[in-house]
């Protein structure tokens, strides 16, 4: 897989260019793995905002596997794009979610990065075809989307546009695989890409029985984080169904519940996030806070994050 | 929340009506919390079928955490319904998901139980208020739903009936939360309750991508699991979105991002079941499979559940 003409083994050196939540969490995964990270963002104080990003996405991981040793230097900063991208094997860009200012800023790398080089863009909502558009060696841009928090959350998804070559997607799969993420393929461009794509779905849902009345934002949340989520950290949607079948599996499960499920479809809701189901939204979760701040409660989702990570770690 | 006219404290027997392999978790789940256990079924090889089921499941519950001693007299197995419903201070019914069958076996256990004891019904897919309609103290009748695999996962939804009292739905709540279950509120009668309606809003998706060719269905798997599905076992979507919104939370979130989930919600897919869907699924989860069979699957997904909730149970 990692034979094709991109660089994808012998990776010492990334460039992580735009480095805010998504660029500093991406860079402490990449130090986390032994290797050099060169990051540029255009700010002025980028540097002050983003170390601590940085050192916090180190502590969690440092949570999950031991870190080699990281020398200063393997850090360094670089006010010029030049500096960043001129020395990578591999470039992330994780810049604000605007077209036009990715479209030029991804010309630019392209012009700096040698050839072989993949480029991998953060965008959770932006297709592949349009990024590439103006690069002079679109076949190696490509969208490697993370799942917040980027350093913990192992999947990323790998979207060609239209010039990008398979074989710059199977270099980014063996290369990430080998990091330890979890990269999928995307096979065609869709607004959301995969994952997005169900998150939306299932949260529709969930804002539809909050609208209706049919339960609280609270007893929403915890029918999924005491029932189906719990399953969906160890398992996909489709294999579910497949042991939901029994002894005869996929096929057994759609004889006997396939209707039922096309039912329910049926009747699933359609919500417009308008000012009422706004202000229940808003109001439901202010009372599932009970008065904790978003700090505490983000502090106690990677906390638990982490330990069910260790944990699927230890079980595989 | 337990001083209504309903018994949910001091509750010392349980009566398990139905037996298959909801009834056995269950019958498990309430031994594990020091319970007597009465259960009747009516196929003549009753015992020897659920046995192993709660076997299995008890020892499932034992990595969970140290059970008390169950004495052998604290299951028994009663030919006759009157056996097990007589002395029982709350009833879990569990009979095939067949209207007529558990209207008239409902109004059976109606016409045995004290009638202050509550009758929960463990069913997917059917209406309290239809039920309830034969009983004679139909306000004690409720839907007590339970998630797959019921002696592990936490969620049990609660569902009042057009004539279930609000104090036998309060009654109920108070028990599950005080045995460890995490029970919801779920106040107005929809198909699939809360939880399942969610799941098959995620699965339609799921489906629709593997359909449209966007990804495969290991992706979409690998895509949940490694992805949101790891993020959903420790938050519901609500708090995630609440959290996506940084300092300013929902507000800033439905502000910033509301349109961009409108946008995705007008792209989600309305996939079919039909012949070629079924077809790419069935096949697709062999590929995913590969050679592992249903018993070996499903060991490994509860094996990880368990470490899961482990972790969970130990990180709050």
């Amino acid at each position: 897989m990692s034979q094709g003409p991109f660089r994808s083994a012998g990776i010492a050196t990334v460039a992580i260019v735009g480095g805010g939540l998504i660029g500093g969490a991406w860079a402490a995964f990449f130090l986390s793995r032994g290797l050099a990270v060169r990051v540029h963002d255009p700010r002025p104080d980028a540097e002050v905002a983003i170390r601590p990003i940085i050192e916090q996405a180190l502590a969690d991981l440092a949570q999950l596997s031991s870190l080699p040793t990281i020398p200063p230097a393997a850090l360094q900063f670089c006010a010029e794009l030049e500096g960043a991208v001129g020395p990578a094997d591999y470039v992330q860009e994780n810049a604000p979610e605007v077209l036009e200012l990715k479209q030029a800023l991804l010309a630019r790398i392209d012009e700096i990065a040698a050839a072989d080089v993949l480029i991998g863009s953060s965008t959770s909502s932006l297709r592949a075809t349009d990024l590439q558009r103006d690069c002079g060696h679109p076949e190696r841009v490509l969208v490697a989307h993370p799942f917040n928090p980027p350093h913990l959350v192992p999947l990323v998804e790998l979207v060609r546009g239209d010039k990008t070559a398979s074989e710059a997607q199977e270099a980014a799969y063996a290369w990430f695989e080998r990091l330890g993420k979890a990269p999928i393929r995307v096979a065609k461009e869709a607004r959301g890409h995969v994952a997005n794509r169900m998150s939306s779905a299932l949260w529709r849902e969930a804002v539809h029985i909050v609208a209706e009345g049919i339960a609280s934002v609270e007893d929403v949340d915890r029918a999924i984080r005491f029932g189906p989520g719990l399953r969906w950290a160890v398992d996909g949607p489709h294999m579910l169904y497949h042991l939901g079948g029994g002894a005869g599996g996929m096929a057994a499960y759609l004889d006997h519940l396939g209707p039922a499920q096309e039912a329910r479809w049926a009747e699933l809701g359609a919500p417009a996030l308008d000012g009422r189901t706004r202000e229940m939204l808003v109001a439901g979760v202010a009372d599932e806070a009970k008065g904790r701040t978003i700090s505490t409660l983000a502090a106690a989702r990677d906390r638990r994050l982490i330990a069910v990570l260790q944990a699927l770690d230890e079980t595989p």
